[in-house]
């Protein structure tokens, strides 16, 4: 185990990296185009999210994470602890009081010859940028439309969808599909063409004040599980179970949940206006999410005073 | 377009990248944390190599990254002569003979905040290592055993398995599958229990004389190509259709074809010996695919000479 160094304090203009150990600017963000977390994607990443000056539900993300290493055979200098420092350390380091923040782990380079993944030293990384939207806000105004593309997502029977992954292509290619109809964004679908998930975003509909949202084949988000809660708490009625696409097309709202924005109501679906924007379940769910992060529960408050002597 | 400096000669021990427009030392050789390449392995590639002097079917392998490039709609700065010019000079820069040369293009990085690859500007890497063996001479030697991992390959409805990609967790996952059982490496196979490929290699079996590959749902390999060729050639009967993993099993030979080595042939696989190793139809085309190496149709020799003035 390694001892993260203390994190300087607001001396990152725009953002934080930590790197071999230390924290840096971005700039310094840089991996080997030899670490097979880029020559085979074979890494695995959390994100979460800080909103005035406090992370949201980072727990959930640091068990999801480890849970990920695990899977995926990777491990982290770091123990929990650790982690969460380094985590603030990005953010103080960053003077970020709202922060898009990643934890990142790729197998690293094995030795020169050898394709023998166990024979590498694993990476670590973390950084904090300033708070990413899964949508502009002039975008969530005007509303956002939606595409079901006929691509589908990787199957879990290829990739475990409940480690959060780097592959990728399905999701960025339905995205020119979505561009090139004249859509905003797009989401994929199963073998059997019930919806899964978009980049960076599960997803919900609501019909006659039920919720419903995928039961498998999508990431378990960390957004997900909150609008899930929220539901529970508010006596909203919820099923999770497969999403027919053409149920989807014609549900009364539709929502998407994301670290980047928390819960987000869609317009249009195939250009074709949903029945209520924002509807009244989306908008209530939406408030409650807001409210929640101030819960101490959740809260895990960043410290950005210089403590140095 | 942008036009490739002149390469250096012998510079850079042990291998050289081209990044940023400009040979560099391995060590430079390094991506952005936030590119697209790495955060989406949103990216295509191709590897080449160099044997004694002389790229082989370097022509077969730029026809395909181009081809993969408009599939992902990524666009490099360089036409193919100027490509071309880009490989020999990083394998001139290295002073290699025998060679592995990889080709890569990324996304990039989209204008901060934004989440629409149409922004990135796309960013092109080359490099040049020495060799690289899919198995090391002494396993070669001993006799490769194959594992016909459960775990199934990225279905081509969700990832085209035309566009060489980094999509590999199900691969290396594979890896380890074999690992923990004690075998040397692993295939993976599609939703039917058909064999598909391994990590970096495309499979055949010999079974009565006649030649079997995989027809769908694996990678077109260039190696893969020159056997199909060498059996016609040879007048081997050749039947391309999927591969039931136990026929496979059951096969009087099985070999693997690779830019990483030609065509290599297995031992065992799950562990239980093949009828044949090294087989008389695999050991007919290890040499014909060795002479073809030679044959000028299919040889680019780099000029390692110093044209300085």
């Amino acid at each position: 185990m390694a001892v993260p160094p203390k994190p300087p304090v607001g001396e990152f203009d725009g953002g934080c990296v930590f790197i071999d150990g230390a924290y840096a600017p971005l700039s310094e963000g840089k991996i080997s185009l030899f670490d097979w977390g880029f020559t085979r994607s074979d890494a695995t990443y959390d994100v979460v999210s800080a909103w005035q000056g406090a992370f949201f539900r980072l727990d959930a993300h640091m068990d999801r994470f480890f849970a990920s290493l695990a899977t995926m055979r990777l491990v982290i200098p770091y123990n929990r602890d650790e982690l969460r420092q380094i985590l603030h350390g990005c953010v103080r380091a960053a003077g970020l009081k709202d922060a898009y923040v990643a934890m990142v782990c790729t197998r690293g380079v094995p030795p020169r010859g050898a394709r023998d993944p166990r024979l590498a030293q694993n990476r670590f990384y973390a950084y904090a940028l300033p708070y990413v939207w899964i949508a502009s806000r002039e975008k969530q105004l005007a509303g956002i439309d939606l595409f079901i593309s006929e691509r589908q997502r990787i199957a879990a029977e290829s990739v475990d969808p409940k480690v959060k992954n780097y592959h990728w292509i399905d999701l960025v290619q339905s995205m020119f599909d979505a561009y090139d109809r004249g859509h905003d964004t797009s989401c994929v679908v199963d073998a059997n063409g019930h919806v899964t998930e978009g980049p960076g975003f599960n997803i919900f509909m609501v019909k006659d004040g039920v919720v419903h949202t995928a039961d498998r084949g999508v990431l378990e988000g960390i957004s997900r599980r909150t609008a899930i809660e929220l539901c529970e708490r508010l006596r909203i009625p919820l099923r999770v179970a497969p999403l027919p696409a053409d149920e989807v097309r014609s549900a009364d709202e539709v929502f998407l949940t994301s670290t980047g924005g928390g819960i987000l109501p869609i317009a249009k679906i195939d250009g074709r206006p949903l029945k209520q924007f924002p509807g009244p379940v989306t908008s209530r769910l939406h408030g409650a999410h807001w409210a929640m992060r101030d819960e101490a529960a959740y809260r895990d408050p960043v410290d950005y005073r210089d403590r140095t002597p």
